[in-house]
């Protein structure tokens, strides 16, 4: 199943994708909340009745009538959390070798997470940007999971059965303000703070069947061969797979949840996949020819994401009209 | 006004404190709702109302009747999300002298913060704690607001009108497992996302106006001469006071709120106050005696944190029993 939120007469709505068109699906069994947090809340009862509403639509699409004049939203518009992982060895490894830096033996050991900011998680559309994330302004290609029950003290083996389904994830970084606070050794937070993208839709587990393969040796867990790209202004400037994910999503839950309640609604975010941000792609570059000139996005930039069965998420970057600042580099 | 949140059948409550009793607001008027989050959300309109009830209270004791029966929780129970700050110029440079490094010059250049996990928001009573939080298992003394109306771009000279209250907080920290994730460089997550204990009430801002003081030279908002201790096992092993505090909640509200919305419910820590953790203290104890015995908490072990004006903070220490692992240590 594809499922949707979506934005009609400036209320929130929970709908499925059927045939490319949408429906609503409080409105064909009024025992499906019309919204996403109290639907994942419902665990696989109430999978299982969304699951009949899309047999019956595929069966028979007459018997309801798809919606239109809507925005898509993201499809947990109010996640319970936000937490990024660091899955992708590639992207970490080149990170490193750009600062002419030896891969960091630590990743293999353990899968690394941090809390980003829920409260600031987007569907497609406009990514609104103060005049300091344009200072080197970049995309990250990654994707995400949303957790479907409540757990704790989950082993890895036990962790996939967590998964209510697999998004595309942009997790939008603003370099400067990153770099200037990770002196202080805190981790990134206001370099990230202003907008996580998600979707379109969130496709659950049983749809990627076909593409299963194992993890890595070593690795316990589902993985996927999933195509993912990025284009800016219609150009390819990113293309990994998530089956490079060198740590899966069953063990980066298991370390999220030691101790820990996950719930409903939960957003894990993959890392950023290899090549799949300029702040990688212009190291590289500049490694390989010293006149290379460095990307970052502008404003009216679009940025695509594609990954093979989860879709497209389109954005556009959008600059706010103001001249104000925290950025320490520019009060000097 | 106290403001606190407590559980009584089962039911989460919204209570004021007067005379060092409880009481029910939403008894007193049904105007004012019996959740804090709710009452957040009411904005000044919600603190006036409780106020009359204060105020009638204290002029005739006899109109209500303070509850009894409760467990006091966090005042905030479900925060919409939790950052943490790092004001206290003390702990930092203490740290870093006790690893023989300079203080950091970008400390003073702009007020860092990072989300942790509001999932883990905690109030007094026992602190579980699961085998690898105990191999150095630490508290973090601090002083903590709570925002109380919806707001994004604030400068610092206005931020201060967004604090609905002053708190405790204790930042319980599992250090090995945070310094293995540091090694990483995103920051702490794992480390400090089992619990983070607020409270033992809300105190409203114009509580602490005998207690005001100007910000440090060069810094914008408001601070507070308030003491701020911790006993462990009813040993004093901290002192400070938030007057110390050298970015104020203001500038940090100023930068968290830069391009993003704050929200009512949102809480900010202030990070940890100079000696207020056994990383600092441990690491002072060594650098003058070399024969000095670090101290962390074990099973069992009371943590008492005290504000002038806010309160005493009560946990104890508990171990789950179990010997589920995640630390990379363990494994090798």
């Amino acid at each position: 199943m594809k499922l949707v939120s979506y934005s009609q007469d400036k209320k929130i709505h929970l709908g499925i994708m059927v045939h490319n068109s949408i429906y609503n699906l409080n409105a064909i069994n009024e025992l499906i909340p019309n919204d996403m947090a109290t639907f994942l809340e419902g665990g696989q009862s109430m999978m299982d009745k969304a699951k009949l509403v899309e047999t019956s639509i595929l069966n028979d699409s007459s018997i309801a009538t798809p919606i239109s004049n809507f925005n898509l939203l993201a499809p947990v518009p109010k996640p319970s959390s936000c937490r990024d992982g660091y899955a992708f060895r590639q992207h970490v490894a080149s990170a490193r070798k750009n600062r002419k830096l030896d891969m960091i033996p630590e990743f293999d050991q353990y899968p690394i997470f941090y809390f980003t900011n829920h409260n600031a998680i987007q569907g497609p559309g406009d990514i609104e940007c103060m005049p300091d994330h344009f200072e080197k302004l970049d995309f990250e290609l990654e994707v995400a999971v949303v957790i479907g029950k409540k757990g704790r003290n989950i082993s890895a083996k036990d962790a996939d059965s967590y998964i209510a389904g697999y998004m595309i994830m942009n997790d939008m970084s603003a370099r400067t303000l990153q770099m200037e606070e990770m002196i202080l050794n805190l981790g990134p937070a206001k370099g990230k703070d202003f907008s996580t993208v998600i979707g379109p839709w969130l496709v659950t587990p049983d749809e990627l069947e076909p593409y299963k393969v194992p993890a890595k040796p070593n690795h316990v867990g589902n993985n996927y061969n999933l195509t993912m790209s990025c284009k800016v202004n219609g150009i390819e400037v990113s293309r990994g797979n998530m089956a490079d994910m060198d740590w899966t999503f069953a063990e980066i839950i298991e370390r999220c949840a030691y101790g820990v309640d996950i719930y409903p609604g939960d957003v894990i975010g993959s890392g950023t996949v290899g090549t799949g941000c300029f702040l990688e792609l212009n190291g590289t570059g500049l490694l390989n020819d010293p006149s290379f000139k460095p990307q970052w996005l502008q404003d009216g930039d679009t940025v695509d994401m594609e990954i093979t069965g989860l879709g497209v998420l389109n954005n556009t970057i959008k600059k706010v009209d103001t001249n104000f600042s925290i950025l320490a580099l520019k009060k000097i």
